[in-house]
């Protein structure tokens, strides 16, 4: 059998995610309209949507059903939003373009942003509590613990307090490991769990494998800041060294920092080894992931 | 038997899930100390606890396990905190003062007050998910549902919307049914499905108890923020006016507005006539909720 080339599958599952989650739009009369037209441009408007994407090869992995693997990628995308909303706030990052389009508070006003936010949120786990998911209670947890102040929302803090100062190579790991890892690692597992048990070794291979490959896609990113350009990332190029935020560029230098992501992206691949072909589209997600240009 | 004084079941509740959120933060090291002291401000300083209340009368009078209720109190309650972090926001009300002290973004920054917001949201899914609850999905999907674009959240985008307008009274109870009716009426559904299904009309009862309580509720606190003082309020008294907000004594005059508040009162009441004895200390509540001079 003639494994199907990575881009034809990534373009179905980015276009089934997007069908999914417009579909969260679709014959409503919400409450506040303006609301709902911040939160559809935070999650509709472009989007690599990686996390879901890594959600269903996880699942297909270890042979999930495909009708439970919706419901938590687009749970796992929604919080991604949310995150991005929130980040480009004035108080925040300040960022203006995203995705090459006005972000949610230039677009609409700060106080719609941060409630956008705050109800991506929410939509979050209300899809996730909608799907009739036989591990309902551990995706939950997964994706809560991940989401809050054990994981991405104190790597934003850290970030934040990192603004300015010389970290080493070791806290900013683990500020990454926080703010963009560990919803890596709970995409990575809400799939495993779709089809197996938390006792299950596969699921523990799965975990190191997202744990490399989180990290290695932070650094690709830190690269990708210092030699893409604006029109091509569809976002600020340049953005870390101007609001002087550490970077393993910066750390390690240019050529430091590609090594560091090659030796992670092999880490990935050996912990792939265990689960045999059905693992082989996560390993073309993990090269895609650290050779991408934008 | 001697029916225990509201006042003492009040504190001893408001004493045990106060003790219970603050085991949250005990025996931790969290990633961010900043964080975590900004999540326990928001959380811990003051604050009357109506919800964890009402979800421990609403369970007890359907004759719920006492231990079932604990995380559905506490995620109720730090949903509701957080909402009053990112309402004080300077980009939504701008308040300096919170239940007599500095609001999180004084005490800390606006970036670590927005964080703070978001974690505690992602904290109260977190503590649901851990409890083995065997409703668990309802509970979930109840909370999110309050918390998001078609409850809580689309209230305070309606409130916005408001600011400087003239709504009648349906508009107002529209806003409020969504800003502060929607968690109470969730608060009451948590303790309620703690203890029966979806299809008790005890279930039913509760619900109508809860609305007619949510709406009596605010126009209480439309009043006291123009009868009240700023020293027992723990808030700026004249808020509501000075943010040119619409409100029920604005709309009805403050006669008007206690004649709908005692109408709403006497619904409430009905509802609870079906459940008898054991719904006493709902019609006790209900009565402070709209007596309390803060």
């Amino acid at each position: 059998m003639t494994p199907e080339p990575l881009t034809t599958r990534l373009a179905a599952d980015r276009a089934r995610i997007d069908a999914w989650l417009e579909g969260l739009f679709a014959a409503r009369t919400p409450p506040s309209a303006r609301l709902e037209a911040a939160m559809r441009h935070g999650l509709l408007v472009g989007g690599k949507r990686l996390r879901p994407v890594l959600v269903y090869a996880a699942g297909r992995a270890l042979g999930a059903d495909e009708a439970l693997l919706d419901a938590p990628a687009a749970a796992v995308e929604l919080i991604h939003a949310y995150s991005l909303v929130h980040d480009d706030l004035p108080a925040m990052d300040d960022d203006d373009l995203r995705r090459g389009q006005p972000t949610v508070h230039k677009a609409y006003d700060e106080a719609t942003a941060i409630l956008a936010g705050d109800a991506l949120q929410a939509l979050a786990f209300e899809v996730l509590a909608r799907a009739a998911h036989p591990r309902l209670p551990a995706l939950m947890l997964t994706l809560a613990e991940a989401a809050g102040r054990d994981g991405m929302v104190a790597g934003q803090a850290l970030d934040l307090a990192a603004v300015g100062g010389q970290p080493d190579v070791a806290a900013l790991a683990t500020m990454h490991g926080h703010k963009t890892g560990a919803l890596i690692r709970a995409a990575v597992r809400l799939g495993a769990l779709s089809a197996a048990g938390d006792d299950d070794p596969r699921v523990a291979a799965l975990e190191r494998y997202a744990r490399a490959v989180g990290l290695a896609f932070q650094i690709h990113d830190d690269i990708l800041d210092v030699t893409g350009d604006t029109a091509t990332l569809g976002k600020a190029a340049g953005a870390d060294a101007a609001h002087d935020k550490p970077t393993y560029p910066a750390l390690l230098g240019l050529d430091g920092a590609r090594a560091k992501a090659d030796g992670l992206l092999e880490e990935a691949l050996a912990a792939l080894v265990p689960l045999g072909e059905a693992a082989a589209p996560l390993a073309e997600l993990a090269r895609y992931m650290i050779e991408r240009d934008h």
